[in-house]
């Protein structure tokens, strides 16, 4: 891991089930186009309502992921 | 959605279940007394421990919601 | 509850399952080696990422529990 | 000004216009359901985007009003 | 405890006295049009200075009570 | 808005003439090369001085877009 | 810019028009007195009410200037 | 209370009795040489210990006064 | 004082009188079982309501003590 | 410097040196592949440690670089 | 590292020559007495003047290690 | 140190060279016009970059010194 550079974008992903599960949602979409992706960290959580219930939940992810070396 | 005015309390629900289902008891219930609830942020997420498990998820919410002029 | 004093340590609790369950995980540790433990407050939520998906959830955790006077 | 109890609730003005505007919208409308409202403090400044181009600005206030003494 | 909801409103209470005497004033003054607050939070202190002397001790306060159902 | 994964990224705009065409400024540059802009939120507000006077305003704000499903 | 040495001072601008204006009468007034005044960023924004309506927007400034070797 | 400037600088004033004496000596040490001190904010609160007893209790406010037009 | 170690550790007290008596009976309970105990920070100030008046003052604090070299 | 716009992302650069050697090769790298960096702060600093020692230091930058005008 | 839990102290280092070694030494030290430490976070730079120099660079950190599972 | 009274300002010392230097620089210079100059506390770590280098660290502090009575 020695002198490794990575970056850290800002993601948010959402969900109609559960907190957990727009964290999951948002990893893997942004895994498809970010190589390397090696942690979040949960900014902030929300979300809308509808009819007096939760309609999705909200949640802004920085990731971080490693910037390969381009030789 | 053009010049509306909102307003933005504060609730705090708890579960003994989830994070998630203390979010939803808020909204909840504060749907029951407040029209027109159109989204939350959460502030605070903590708990309540009883012989050394955790007895209550609460979670402190921001609620939005529009207020309707009053002609 | 009069003139009691607490004391408030972080932990750090790990999950592959779900935030409720890192919290859980670490409450339980927390309570094997610490009496009285009264209350906790999540500081951050966080987690590894491998092969595109979520492996971990991290979550801190300030977590409160009564001091005993030494009599 | 002797031993006056003051409250503070957030609203949110919102204006196609202007930042300046979407304050002025937001503390006349909170005026007209409450008396003495003294200062306002912007907590969050934000808006909606469409077509490209800035569609309202929003300013989160925290609007601060006396409390008349109940008798 | 269980599944109770709470909401948590800001007051200012102030005091020629002390910080701890706003403090009291604002949370007797509050019990007077709410029921079962159950605790406070201190967000900002602060006062007006009058010919180079304390003249008020101002402190912000979150004050949290419980929602009773409506049934 | 059912499960959709947003970008929020960060950027600064400057004007000779007002905090808000600083925003507007920004946002029309950003989405000259973004498609999707939704919102923004300000994080800073700040500006250059020459000769006693303020130069340019120049205001940091976070952009958020969606992000289209790659198929 | 090699090696100077920076003073960084707090001012309170306000006005009864904008925000704009508030930080523009600000810079200026302080521009009277300190010299070689480079940058300032904003603190916080704020404003009285009077009869309903905002009667003064007040923008706390930190303003950064240069400070010259005394020989 | 039009378009004036006021300043605003930090002070830490210190005292053997209480956190309320420790800003009154401040403030009456501040109005000494600063006119027009009309308002403080309290930053910090701590304190020294010395043998196991509070010696110190010391607070950080921010100070503000009204600058005088300079003519 | 030249390269010492010190360590910081975060108590609560209460006092059903005031907030200084909370922070003195908290650093005196923590000196019984800590030596060195050389200063302290307030993080939080809160309390308990009962029947419509302050029941408890409770203050978070943390605590600094000097590590002794173990040889 | 006029109505430019500037883009503000985050990286994280190591070392197993210093927190400068840290910072300069997170430029160093960021620079291979973005034009017109003009500036950087720091948001966090932290490390790894292995038998008992520093192994890396961490550094958390943001990074602000002019966008060119795309005709 | 599935299901690991840690624990976070904080510790002050100082050192009478730079920022980098007040934390090696604070981390060496602490490595004296806690197993297993894994990484550190800087909370604050802070550091005394004595005749006008820089006489100790003091750094907060908040120090994080595995707790062994106790069987 | 009883019942002292301190003023905190902010100045920003750069360097070419480090972080350490900044500050340094910082100090003397604040010290050549303030006496009794006792503590610094860093605010902010940033600078500027030229040519994909770092070409200046600058370090934003907040510096203590004590008041002497005016007799």
């Amino acid at each position: 891991m020695s002198d490794h550079v990575y970056k850290r974008v800002e993601i948010v992903g959402s969900s109609t089930t559960s907190i957990d599960d727009a964290i999951r949602t948002a990893i893997a979409q942004c895994s498809k186009t970010v190589k390397n992706v090696e942690w979040f960290e949960v900014q902030e959580t929300r979300g809308h309502v509808e009819n007096g219930q939760v309609a999705h939940f909200q949640v802004v992810l920085k990731v971080g992921f490693r910037i390969e070396p381009s030789a």
